[in-house]
């Protein structure tokens, strides 16, 4: 219903009448529109997870083991799992991004969620060879991910057809990324990535 | 009033009752409390315009004219001139961040707001000395710009006393970038951030 009448139209009662369900039924499973946005946020994680491990599974049995190609095989995963809902995409960051929001991806309730999309991340990372210069592998997962949600909001402001312009953001960022993180052997740019990992980690407290 | 009672109470008979005027009168000024929000947005980045000058101006007396000093100054204005509206800033985001709306900082009903905007931006980046690299001179304005608005979505989410993780995070990052900028004069990194600039103007068409 999201997807297909919008967010402002998809009332609890809407919802309860769709499902064939009384609105006080309704209301015991879910206690708000929030909670029904954060359980669609868990599905598209789930979803993204087995695309992207299945995408990842392709690229290495075609010998692709590089970070360059896990993570763009991951990133049209996650774009592939939200394609249908696109139209909805600027009502569900609205709802999102407010601090206080159950589907905030920064807040408590969310900590599966973003669990779950942290170890995709982790995953694509870990597996890779070449692999990635060691003091960049234990924060790269988190890193990738705040990227993949600056691309989320690229994808929501993306009114080209099928948001083709995010397609080659993913296509032309994801070898970017992986050669600039070889260049952390290089020692002035080496110590430059230490302090901001460093700050990083520091403004979090 | 958003200030004092928040965005949700702050309506337009409320404001008109506040003004002395007639509801109708009040419509007459402003055709929707968004419009009035995309006054305020623009008053703000008069006075971050007009701080950042004098900032800038502080720190040239005492010779330092290093882009890192003109960078701090610059964000710190823009943080101070925030700091009284930091209770209405989710508000404000949630508000700003759909595509749709007119106070959407990339929307065409900001082009004035925005050019402000970077144009504070632009001098902080045109009287450095020693340069910025020459390659990265044009892009730069619109890329610190935009690191911008995700310091000011970090700071819309910092509940530490007075924003200080944020303030933290401009002290840190503006010598950071400053640093990183001066690689680009390293042969493989010049490369890549060629082909960061060409890959960000191409996914803009």
């Amino acid at each position: 219903m999201f997807r297909e009448v919008g967010f402002e139209k998809t009332t609890m009662r809407a919802i309860a009448a769709e499902a064939g369900v009384s609105v006080g039924n309704a209301y015991y499973y879910f206690a708000s529109k929030d909670e029904l946005v954060q359980e669609l946020y868990r599905q598209v994680q789930d979803d993204h997870a087995a695309l992207a491990a299945q995408a990842i599974a392709e690229q290495t049995a075609a010998g692709k083991t590089d970070l360059a190609s896990r993570l763009k095989a991951t990133l049209h995963a996650g774009l592939d799992v939200m394609a249908p809902y696109h139209r909805f995409g600027a009502d569900f960051i609205a709802t999102a991004i407010r601090p206080a929001s159950a589907v905030n991806p920064f807040s408590a309730d969310s900590l599966q969620a973003r669990a779950e999309s942290l170890s995709i991340f982790r995953t694509a990372v870990e597996g890779s060879k070449p692999q990635v210069p060691k003091k960049l592998r234990a924060d790269l997962p988190e890193l990738l991910w705040l990227g993949y949600m600056g691309i989320t909001l690229f994808w929501v402001y993306d009114a080209s057809e099928g948001q083709r312009r995010t397609r080659r953001l993913v296509d032309g960022a994801a070898p970017l990324i992986a050669r600039g993180l070889q260049l952390a052997r290089v020692p002035g740019v080496g110590k430059i990535i230490d302090e901001v990992l460093d700050l990083s980690r520091s403004v979090r407290k």
